[in-house]
């Protein structure tokens, strides 16, 4: 775990001076794969609606649950999957021209793979898979938009302070910027996304900073040690009429109850695939 | 611990049927103070700027830190500051007509003493001893305002989804409704407040609805055991500029920091002391 700890380390340095360590990414999501694969065992645990979840065990700590259908077993096989969509990015069309399932797998596996590692060796580190999600987003669109500047904070004039949403990118002959606010799942932190983007419209005026939540699942286990997706499409909907208005809602293991005609009425909730495949040309 | 727990139960349950349980409210305090006064021992945590925090520690247990200056020791004597606090409501003015350092003081030592006795005893239940600050403000202000209703939650049209904010008193013939998010420490919940304020005034218009965000303290303990106030003055300004305007935000123990004419030009922020026998008439 140490050797896990250290690459990530330095790849988030990498990260955070601008760089993309898109290879750095793969070989840290397929080494964590090989490492659970080597020493863990997997274990059924339960079912939201028709999907099944998985879960790592080692001498009694467990993982989160995975979705056994979006996850990939072979670290090879998951490096390759890497390879084509990172030689699918077109920059033209802003967009990965590569089937949305797949790309939701192959973030889905490594993501996953790397958050268990932690589940099960170092379950203090709470906040560490969260950050390499994010660097995996940011580095990932990175590619995508290379007349962009991607940057974490927007300064907002005469009040010295910014406001902190993930992964910005911004062009300034566009004048027109994507704010990613990037979670493994969103809970009671639901309500930043929307209060944020409710601030840039306020001191930029509507329409300048488009905002696209990116997220893994909503998935949890409950007391009793079942899976469940804790779904808020009530509060969403509050969210969105009356705080301010999200460009979308983008998932790798999409909620169930978030994948109906009345939601999609009020905001775009669809897969990070779709996302990366499609909708981010017509944000930017 | 078990007398304590099935008590406030009861008082929870009372509360929750819309009854103002104030004599229990005072009871529970007295006798968590006496359970500490007899079973803990008191010890010097440090200082922040000129203020002294003790902390309560047990068989290597310690509680959350508590300013020395506005605790009272004796469980008497907190009964009897509660006694002439009850008989000071004035329903005509709507205030409590008492000095606010000694509506702060009976206050914070009523809810630290429970809260300490939480910390040592039943460290698992970290929810309840912000219950119980809710519970005291939301009896304790009903006495002020008897011919409000008090209430959770305020439903919004068509989306069939409620605002969720600790504490609301509405009055149908004023139509003026308070609402009190109700917090031990704010953390990163102070966005809550805000952006509910915005919900309320994009649903209802401005000016309907006002915010009084009531805590006791942003006091925390630090890594290396020291006391410490985690204040974000900066973004309180730029929530209270370019998201939603609180009508104010009220301490039992305010920060030093918030505590400046700068920030007073933005927001008020003063003693839960001062909103209950000033601030309170001019709100409702």
């Amino acid at each position: 775990m140490k050797r896990i700890e250290i690459f990530f380390k330095k790849l988030k340095q990498d990260y955070d001076s601008g760089r993309d360590p898109i290879d750095e990414i793969i070989k840290l999501g397929a080494y964590s794969l090989d490492k659970l694969n080597t020493e863990a065992k997997i274990k059924e645990q339960g079912q939201v609606g028709r999907k099944a979840y998985n879960i790592y065990t080692l001498n009694g700590e467990y993982s989160r649950p995975f979705l056994a259908d979006a996850y990939v077993h072979k670290p090879l096989y998951l490096e390759k999957m890497w390879g084509r969509i990172i030689k699918s990015v077109n920059t033209k069309t802003r967009s990965i021209d590569v089937e949305s399932i797949f790309i939701d797998r192959c973030l889905y596996t490594s993501v996953m793979s790397f958050a268990c590692c932690y589940d099960l060796y170092k379950r203090s580190s709470r906040k560490t898979p969260g950050t390499y999600f994010e660097v995996i987003l940011g580095s990932l669109i990175s590619k995508i938009l290379p007349n962009y500047i991607r940057s974490k904070h927007i300064p907002i004039p005469n009040v010295q302070e910014s406001v902190s949403t993930d992964i910005v990118f911004s062009n300034s002959e566009k004048r027109k910027s994507l704010v990613i606010p990037a979670k493994i799942t969103t809970r009671e932190r639901i309500v930043q996304p929307f209060a944020h983007q409710r601030i840039l419209d306020s001191v930029f005026g509507e329409g300048y900073y488009n905002s696209a939540l990116l997220c893994v699942s909503e998935m949890q286990r409950d007391k009793n040690d079942n899976v469940k997706e804790i779904c808020v499409p009530n509060t969403i909907k509050l969210f969105q009429n009356y705080l301010a208005k999200l460009s979308g809602i983008y998932y790798l293991d999409p909620p169930i109850r978030y994948m109906n005609a009345e939601l999609h009425k009020i905001v775009d909730i669809s897969s990070i695939g779709d996302f990366l495949n499609q909708k981010i040309s017509n944000l930017t």
